[in-house]
């Protein structure tokens, strides 16, 4: 198992990631997790697109074009021989001297290592998440970045609570997203996920999923949950049904998780 | 010059983080930064006292008692001769498997290093930042962790307008605090601060101007700051004048500075 480093393949037993650098010292950092299905990696192209989005935002160059980037990511999935399971890449602004202020000149640190064996889609047993909230005032709330804390809390407290995941409010108490997940709650036949502007990451299974139109954004208020026709989380590594929700139990639309399951595991031309 | 590294000094060109350390991947640590006045650490049972109340909070074991920490930031000054500099304690999560649950068992990184020369004192060019909020509703507002990418938007928005410090508004509106440092404003001859509910950090800096009776806390709303007899700023590395906010001049008063300054520079028996 190899791990691409900068541009080479190399043992990740000797990826030495600095002391100095930002991504180890503020999380400055973006990355993106893309699914491996059949040794196949979905939807890299859109995953590269929001990588750059991301680093756009915080200032952090891209050296490598996104047919070196794919070539990366098909190399650390042929050395691994992934078939199921993800490939990680991870973009950061590099060593940096002491301080916040970022240098004009900088190397970023770029990692893609593979990770074997498919996630789990089991049902999933969810909090509203009482201890954090996400901030939809932050440009943050629009990128994949490496400040990942507040989900980190927020998972935590549910696994205290011997749960699996928690949803996220923003500051204004409305639904954002979970910890690692897009939610879809189904009111009235229709499927609807939080907006952008509440505080919802733009997954990019999310966005496959609007673009079908078989989800839209609207509002959430955490109190309307109770009353949904099902609740599921969804993201790059697949749909899960949420089995309760603060320990209610949500009605399961088996043959709805198939169909938007089929809808992120094919591969646009 | 060397490292502090889980309990060896050591060449930092040695020092490897792994690719999974969480520091890495999500940000997931705390950290310190101590500093070097004649070669003796300032506060350092204050910091070690933090840093443990943010490992506490995220759920990161520290291995090491304040006794060894001390020795630790006292060979780091010895072996890189630093009189006037600084110290950084960074505590991370350490290496973990793919995802954002905690594994029961890790193994932290602990790592802590010098850094000589004395910080800078000259006078601010302030801004209030419009890029992004400091997010009250989370309690890593309270602690020291390394998800700095606010900051670092905030710092980067100064920057582009040719200023040097950004002060974060929380997600009401109200101040918190600059990317790195406490905001003080004197009104009536009296020095406020921005309170812990309104997102300022709980700096140690501030925590002892607090204890002196010099400045007291009060909600601080940013259109008040025009009308302040002085603005400063103030960290663990000391006490600076703020020349101007959103380029309109702030009166100066050295001595005010210099009285705040002696407080910090003196440690309590």
């Amino acid at each position: 198992m190899r791990i691409w480093h900068d541009g080479v393949l190399v043992d990740p037993a000797l990826v030495r990631i600095a002391p100095d650098d930002r991504g180890f010292t503020f999380g400055d950092g973006v990355f993106e997790t893309i699914r491996v299905l059949d040794g196949r990696p979905m939807h890299a192209g859109r995953h590269f697109g929001r990588l750059r989005q991301g680093a756009g935002l915080l200032g952090i160059p891209v050296a490598f074009d996104d047919r070196v980037l794919l070539e990366a990511v098909l190399a650390v999935i042929a050395e691994t021989g992934t078939r199921q399971g993800s490939v990680r890449v991870t973009l950061s602004r590099g060593p940096a001297p002491r301080g916040i202020a970022t240098p004009p000149s900088v190397t970023p640190t770029l990692l893609v290592a593979a990770q074997d064996g498919a996630v789990s889609q089991a049902p999933v047993r969810l909090i509203v998440a009482r201890t954090t909230r996400r901030n939809e005032f932050s440009p943050l709330s629009t990128i994949k970045c490496a400040n990942y804390l507040d989900s980190v809390l927020a998972r935590r407290e549910a696994e205290a609570k011997g749960m699996d995941d928690a949803l996220l409010l923003n500051t204004a108490g409305l639904v954002a997203e979970s910890t690692t997940a897009t939610l879809l709650a189904r009111f009235d036949g229709r499927l609807r996920t939080p907006r952008l502007v509440d505080g919802a990451l733009p997954g990019i299974a999310r966005g496959l999923l609007l673009e079908t139109g078989l989800v839209s954004e609207c509002r959430i208020a955490p109190d309307r949950l109770a009353h949904a026709e099902t609740l599921l989380l969804c993201n790059s590594l697949g749909v899960r049904q949420v089995a309760s929700l603060d320990r209610s139990p949500v009605p399961a639309l088996p043959d709805l998780v198939a169909r938007l399951s089929a809808v992120l595991e094919t591969e646009p031309p």
